[in-house]
């Protein structure tokens, strides 16, 4: 994991019975769907969210993604995802976070997004989203 | 639950660890994923399939839904979806399942969705597609 | 569903990207998700968590649950899960539920949950459990 | 992606609509489950269940995973899960993963494992199941 250059968002969520396993701990796709949730915020407060890229007819699906797991989160405990640009490229845009609970770091984790339009062809991030994301990086 | 009058398609699923809770028992929306899957294969079964309903321009949202939880299914347990249609409209279809288990049942349900346009409009069954779906009930 | 009397508690969820599917809309299994943070919430607030309850040996499962969708949610969007007690006895629990958004009903849907030890056995609420639950009535 | 030595499974499934979301598209964390049930049918087809490893009193959490996405699946799609141990230490065991369509490969995973106890201490396997695992190896 990268330290932090830039801005770095603060999600924070309570775990949901739904998101546990017989295990009686969170199951690891949970903190995978709470990393989307964290870069929807990091987006959302940098100015432009996820919701009007798609509008505007980009997609940022998945290259790649990873998971490192420490310690378990539990049923309706709070935890905060926090999310920050690692790399920005004109085709591609990968983001690192960290799941914390009452500062210990349970899950550290990134994802490496591809920008494409509606048909999933690859092309570049229109240059004021570039401009955006660069920002805050 | 009505007793099934038409075709009922059978689909067998091994319980995968995710669907669990921590309870150490199957979460209760995972029944309502594997009705998804059960309908899915009615169709399929019947010469039509879910997909090709979309491809054709139409939706099959849900408007209801419903489920009886009367024995708990585990991890790696295999179950048996049974699904039926209980009634067919020109504008709604009900389909109801049994979620079995060495010929136990463990959990029964409904679901009713009714048809519209890629917009989201309420529309009726083309003819051929009703044809094909009355002919199972 | 009934009108509330009682106390009602208020959850409010941005709609995660994980929870819609290819309609472009939330996936029906998401509210009912919802529902079960709605009466985590609910208890919480009454001054007795699930997860409290849980420690002290017993579950809550589900023996039915039931939803009906009315007007469809979007990615990024600001719902609140409305929740109440609807009817209380000795070994049996049901909540009601709203989702709404900008005060427009989305979904409506209950809960019933029985009592039991974590054998599985059916037992009652323990007294005090039962008049937390019984004040918020 | 390490070509496979030993015993590859391979776990054939059907997308669910469920596990589609708004690009129209599987969800990522979709992969990450299918990777869960490629294992545990590796081990099943071992001859020893991941079922009884918990019975035993042992867990397996995750203590990394990791996917590559090449290629998007679809609703209703068959899909293929090819499994593979890649490593297998005392503590710890790593599995590979494709998820393939019609020969070509959508995505690649892998996901490390450690050792514990029910309380989630860090242990040893048992020398039979390190030995039936080390056979498929």
């Amino acid at each position: 994991m990268t330290t932090p250059t830039g801005f770095v968002s603060e999600t924070p969520l309570r775990v949901r019975y739904a998101e546990t396993d017989a295990m009686g701990i969170v199951h690891h796709t949970a903190y995978i769907v709470w990393f989307e949730a964290g870069r929807s915020d990091w987006m959302r407060q940098r100015g432009y969210s996820y919701a009007n890229f798609e509008k505007a007819g980009y997609l940022l699906p998945l290259s790649e993604v990873g998971a490192r797991f420490m310690l378990p989160a539990r049923y309706d405990e709070e935890v905060v995802v926090r999310s920050w640009v690692a790399e920005l490229r004109s085709r591609k845009l990968t983001f690192h976070y960290e799941v914390v609970r009452d500062g210990a770091v349970l899950v550290t984790g990134f994802s490496t997004h591809i920008v494409t339009d509606r048909d999933g062809r690859v092309t570049t991030f229109p240059p004021h989203v570039r401009q955006l994301l660069a920002a805050g990086t």
